[in-house]
């Protein structure tokens, strides 16, 4: 890692059972806002009639949006970036069946700065490896285009606050691409939540579980670890299970925290005040891969640093509390747990959708009575774009990603606030080092920065621009 | 809390982030056994033909025991107990209606000492308050007497060692009647886990989620706290209530955590190292007092310092995690969770059940596949006793409190060793006080002590004996 971090600590005295004790949380150093810098809550920007959009990054992950931003109005695909000729050439595929003109290609070690410093695009959309998200996102907001970065967006402290200075002095958009936001079930209990169906939110829990020891065992794992900023190559072809091997925690903690985030207000009325976390050790990917490479493989002989399942806890400044779990190597079915408990209702989308409200709250509604409250609760985002949404199917992940370009294109044309801002990407990306430095130190809590520097209550409840 | 526990802390020197950092595990401290005091793993006493039982506290819990007791072959209720003469008659009544001669009758302050002393029982079950059961079970071994005792089995660290030094001390059992781990899907995992189906054992999951707010809330809040010890009316009528109202952390962690330290193997080959525990603030209580009761009823203006959800985890010696939650005052439906996962297979009994297998894990099984492999793996309890189990209904919680007695009945007439020894009494209701502790130090990491003192790898698996 890159950035190190300059700890501090915190110390609290409490008296428990009778003797007196120090409890200590970790915490990470704030930097001082600049002089003149100021918050870029609710950051209105020039309206742009159409969102002309630099793609760097044409992996799976950025061919997908590129599929998308085809049937998106008002946004036009200007710029394409990649290292590799090949997705290059798939992409313009994309957009020439899309009935769109083909894109202005960059590429090599440059490519990408290169396309942010031109005239061409307002926005660039970031689909890179997640080392490189923080770096090309500042390079574009200095370089006056708005920033929209695959999740994480950071993968430390100091890249978090690199995020949060930069957009606060180019007064550029920095969203974290959290898709997860938008799907329906999530966006239809915010919308619950909002209108009290759950009465006073007091515990959340999200996860990210999604057995992906296929894709992390294959031939990657030959692969030795080296310099990581080496590009292109070796780390392009494994920067996944080389983050993974060389870290701990919950490198990937979003997914199932940005929609309870949402549901609490975070940074809008309340704010995440400090973690606990730990982690299970590792069994499943060393063992996974003897059996499918042998006892001696290099697979199998492999360190790797990740456990398998990390669960965090989180408590906030309010005193609700939210769970969050990362396990990509059990064999398990898909789940972001995605779960909602208030004074008056609770709802669940995995392993199976549950909403159960008071009084008869001891038993979970049937499935037609679910369904109707779902209905009478969906998201207006759904009522405008859930069409347009379902036909895209797997590109879209179901709808949501779909949903989400939809909202960033339509308020940038608007000159709206986005849906998510850059305190949103800071704070959630933020688990990725602090739940790292809690597992390191047997479970220890951690403070969670306050990345607004003291405007977390300035607004009072989340509401997206209309 | 009568109690005080001398506290240490035990010094960690971690390397975390390129700096050096000091990570305190709060630790309880371990009396040394006395000379000549060994363990009581795998204990046998002298077989009873014919066990002799005396029931201490015949209120909801007690009477549906004695209900249970009067279908138990080689059982006789010879003794019961109770401050209150219309439980005592309820419970003569039960006794006759099941075809028994009535049992002596005790009360008064000294009822229950003189019961234990007496010469007409073998075996004590202890259903009284929680804050009765360790003072009860060690009077009771203390007078030669086996003791059964409900969850928790104690609410102190201090309790745990009482219990675990007066077993060793007078080579008498003493089990918590953890009624969960006889559960057909908890045991049906249980042997599934110890035939491999799941692989290495790597995270679990269980819980007590149960809306109390009902019984919680009803004109025992209008009592106020004031000295525990003062038996019995106002505290009687309001133990539990005012037990919670006066603490925080889980203190009732027993019926999650049981079935999975016993998947777990914990102190038969693993133990559990440390925890750390977070809850969130109180808020459903007071909400539902003010609804009931108004706003300015001393029920709503009443504190109580129980969190609404407490969240606790746990890390083996093995590197295997454990999550518990406790949720009492939100309205959902029940759920244990009772989640296991290893690097092979997966199963979770709450919300809904569900089994799921390498190499197709990324699906549950379907309704016919999984109630084909539960009954492949059916508990050999459930094939000897389930029939007259499920005959019993409700008295038995669908069946698993008949098989708990009928096992603690089997085993002491054969004079075999207990399926739940004191070791797994002490530890799974360690929590009591160890999440407390870690909740009032902002989740800092508890270690459990370890009540074998150091045999804890003795025995290589959990074996019920036959």
């Amino acid at each position: 890692m890159k950035n190190i971090l300059l700890l501090s600590f915190f110390t609290l005295l409490l008296y428990g059972c009778g003797s007196r004790q120090e409890t200590k949380i970790i915490r990470t150093e704030v930097p001082p806002r600049s002089e003149g810098q100021t918050d870029v809550l609710q950051l209105r920007c020039e309206p742009l009639e159409t969102v002309r959009v630099g793609f760097i990054g044409l992996g799976g992950r950025g061919r997908a949006a590129v599929s998308r931003f085809v049937s998106i109005e008002g946004a036009q695909i200007s710029a394409i970036c990649d290292f590799d000729q090949d997705n290059l050439n798939k992409t313009q595929e994309i957009i020439t069946n899309g009935n769109h003109p083909k894109a202005k290609e960059y590429t090599g070690e440059k490519g990408w700065q290169e396309l942010c410093a031109g005239n061409e695009v307002d926005l660039i959309y970031i689909c890179t490896d997640w080392l490189s998200h923080t770096p090309i996102a500042v390079y574009a907001m200095n370089h006056g285009k708005h920033a929209a970065i695959e999740v994480p967006a950071a993968v430390s402290i100091a890249e978090c606050w690199e995020l949060v200075d930069t957009a606060e002095k180019t007064r550029r958009h920095c969203m974290m691409l959290e898709n997860c936001c938008y799907d329906r079930f999530e966006l239809a209990t915010l919308n619950m939540a909002q209108q009290g169906v759950f009465g006073e939110i007091v515990h959340t829990e999200g996860a990210y579980i999604h057995d992906l020891r296929p894709t992390n065992s294959n031939e990657r794992m030959l692969k030795n670890s080296s310099d990581l900023t080496g590009y292109p190559d070796d780390y392009i072809k494994n920067w996944r299970m080389k983050y993974n091997a060389e870290h701990q925690g919950n490198p990937y903690p979003t997914h199932g925290l940005g929609p309870v985030c949402q549901i609490l207000n975070i940074h809008r009325g309340d704010k995440m005040d400090y973690l606990i976390s730990m982690s299970s050790d590792q069994f499943g990917i060393t063992e996974y891969a003897k059996e499918k490479f042998g006892d001696n493989s290099p697979q199998a002989k492999q360190s790797y640093g990740l456990g398998d399942m990390n669960v965090t806890m989180i408590k906030t400044q309010k005193g609700k509390t939210i769970m969050v779990q990362h396990d990509i190597t059990s064999p398990r079915p898909y789940s972001r747990i995605h779960l909602v408990s208030g004074t008056k209702g609770f709802a669940q989308k995995y392993p199976v959708e549950q909403i159960a409200l008071d009084p008869n709250a001891h038993d979970a509604l049937s499935k037609p009575q679910m369904d109707s409250i779902l209905n009478a609760y969906e998201h207006p985002f759904y009522k405008e774009a859930g069409e347009q949404a379902a036909k895209l199917g797997a590109v879209a992940h179901g709808g949501m990603d779909y949903i989400m370009d939809y909202r960033l294109v339509y308020c940038l044309r608007k000159g709206l606030p986005l849906d998510q801002d850059v305190y949103d990407a800071a704070e959630w990306s933020s688990l990725v080092e602090l739940t790292e430095l809690s597992v390191k130190n047997n479970g220890a809590p951690v403070e969670i920065p306050d990345f607004t520097r003291g405007a977390w209550n300035k607004l009072n409840r989340l509401k997206f621009a209309e």
